[in-house]
């Protein structure tokens, strides 16, 4: 962000940011500064009592009857036409349900069945081999249970000079593919695909789109519908702050409704759940990639990031968020210069999300010395540190005060200590 | 129950119970007799107190760091092997994660894929047409999803003298039959299979077994090792009060270790989940059939359930079990003979779970009355009442109680309003 380059600056930006009294709606530790909350975003600060209420009264009190008189029943409509506008979705597309993982495994197989109607020949599913994995062992263990020519490609996109996207999906996009599977923005580098563009190009080729918006719902604009994407799976427990494991989403485009299929066919995804019938017959719509009974306690919970996010306008989460990338960039670049810390994250606004990848060789010890002093990014195979950005309840003071904290331990190898250097289990 | 004719019997028989104290650890509202705890149980006294810890000290404060400091990251192994000697596992064999149907569906696949390994002739799974429709529903999306001979074979079990599981054993136990999926009580009937002898009958004949313990956890003695059974699957939100919803187990025999597969392959079965590695290595044993990030908050609170459930010895909860069960038949023999209710429930102990279902004509309103008098059982499909009997919190004068109730319902034509008939959109 041009010219601001004292805490000061900072202090008067965090005056004039319109998106400021939303971390009031958060539960943050003291003097804490969480850049992770594109891993697990924070507690909004009414869940505690949202959370009271559903395990005494709506549980404890209401008992079975709370199916109807709460709405667990509805829940994963509700919510999925809750986060619709997010994603550019129209109500009636999105259910909030089961992992991403499971969700992924329902739409792939989805996807894949309607390419081969479209086009028998066409059995091989696209991705980067940096993706996120569990999309890469989903994928991979649908198209082995398919076996019969199905497979997984993992082509990399990433040339000796960088990346050359569009290069990459002239070369991927052959004529035996069927699904091309992407994540919108990457988990490890930060870097964002032009879903628009990629969608495009993709159908051009004949090959539908399933993305993975774990790490870009709720964090820079997303249009599926402007798209005309496909499918898309997606995490609410990072930018939509929803809690540890919150229940994923599905986005299905209604292009495919008349074809929409789940091998993982439960009773929630049948047209009647309740009627006890001895054959599936799938609901009409999204609904029908429900499939069993889903976690009220944590899909609940859900809701109360939403109500958050959906107090702040896209526009202006994705400016704020650029802007706290470019004072993380501007900021490391003045005061780790002396440092070999490498910027990982493109810096061209249409190619970034909303976290910052720096490299460094001791980045594990790093990360852990910054948490020891209250600074929370988390640490990627190999030497990545990662910081996300979250306009939410960020403030510029707080990517100035992380900065200052990560030229500290540079300047003193602070991150050389043994406490330092001992792996955990979850990193 | 011999003897226990009068409510002062029911008294008498309350003070003598061993497991009476243990009511004291469910929150019930006063008044309500709830007879649907094999639907939904009720909540443990101390999950109000765990739900805000999870969520305004292990989420708020510790966030990101929860993962390893509050034990996240292991629950669903730990929650398994708390869980385990409920089903007669050893540790290490039981996972807590997804729902029944996605858990099913992991099983079912690897049970095919291990008999086709053995003998590539046997492709389909047996059930039963009134097995619980979400295990039928995931096995016709699985075998429909497999093609090539795979598929879903519905024999029913129910002769016209009521049922001969031996005769059906034999008729359907057919060289091509891969797989007999069953559920080990029936969720309508409370006819209970003999797990043991079901298991010792199918492997004669070459034949794995997946069983359902989604109504028999918790409420009658299971014993997979002692059975020699092949995997299970099962609910935690039924008679193991996890919460609504909470998330389903799953058992696997470690005799099949070496083949275990799931095509949910998600990061979480990984080996090394965060070394994010682009191939997938199965983790060892049982982990492996996780599959994606699960939903920390509504697992946490399956550790309540199973806290109380793991105070009561099995042999006592099954005898209290069939006394309130032996109870409720006698009572509604006396009370109700004037009126077209018929047992469907098998009344020999060895075939009867812990729940029992009656049918009348106007079983749905009849319940819908019995509700509004505060007395709580359940409707199923078609014309059936159906009462969880549940050891932990109910009493002999709750049932004495409740047949008082539905002997005046029916007396008096109670169901007999509007406001009876109208079908709600649970029930």
């Amino acid at each position: 962000m041009a010219g601001m380059t004292t805490r000061e600056d900072c202090v008067r930006a965090d005056a004039a940011d319109p998106l400021a009294t939303l971390r009031e709606e958060f539960s943050l530790p003291d003097g804490l500064i969480y850049l992770d909350g594109n891993s697990l975003g924070p507690a909004p600060r009414r869940a505690r009592a949202r959370a009271e209420e559903l395990v005494a009264q709506e549980w404890g009190e209401g008992l079975i009857g709370s199916w109807n008189t709460a709405g667990w029943y509805d829940l994963p409509g509700r919510l999925g036409d809750r986060l619709a506008p997010l994603i550019g979705a129209e109500p009636g597309q999105t259910v909030v349900c089961d992992t991403t993982s499971a969700n992924l495994f329902k739409v792939l197989a989805c996807a894949l069945r309607i390419a081969g109607q479209d086009s028998p020949g066409r059995r091989v599913v696209l991705s980067e081999p940096d993706n996120f994995p569990t999309d890469l062992y989903v994928a991979a263990g649908l198209t082995e249970q398919l076996g019969d020519g199905y497979a997984l490609r993992r082509l990399s996109s990433r040339g000796p000079d960088g990346s050359d996207p569009t290069t990459w999906l002239d070369a991927g996009l052959t004529e035996d593919v069927a699904v091309l599977l992407l994540s919108h923005v990457n988990y490890r580098t930060g870097a964002m695909w032009d879903l628009a563009e990629v969608t495009a190009r993709a159908h051009a080729r004949g090959v539908l789109v399933v993305w993975d918006l774990a790490h870009s719902v709720g964090a820079v604009p997303v249009d599926l519908t402007g798209a005309d994407a496909d499918f898309a799976v997606g995490c609410t427990y990072k930018y939509l702050n929803g809690g540890p494991g919150s229940p994923a989403f599905l986005w299905a485009s209604p292009r495919h409704r008349d074809r929409f299929s789940s091998p993982l066919s439960g009773w929630w995804g049948h047209a009647r759940p309740f009627a006890m019938e001895p054959d599936f017959e799938p609901a009409p719509g999204v609904t029908r990639f429900l499939s069993g009974t889903p976690p009220v306690v944590s899909l609940a919970l859900v809701e109360g990031g939403l109500d958050i996010a959906g107090r702040a306008s896209m526009d202006q989460v994705r400016a704020k968020s650029l802007a706290l990338g470019d004072l993380m960039i501007e900021r490391v670049r003045e005061r780790c210069a002396d440092h070999p810390v490498g910027l990982v994250t493109p810096t061209e606004p249409v190619r970034r999300g909303s976290q910052l990848s720096f490299t460094h060789p001791e980045a594990y010890a790093i990360v852990s010395a910054l948490i020891d002093r209250r600074v929370v990014g988390d640490y990627r195979e190999p030497q990545v540190m990662r910081f996300g950005l979250t306009p939410l309840y960020l403030r510029f003071v707080d990517v100035f005060d992380a900065v200052e904290t990560l030229a500290q331990v540079l300047d003193h190898r602070s991150w050389d200590a043994p406490q330092f250097r001992t792996r955990a289990t979850v990193t």
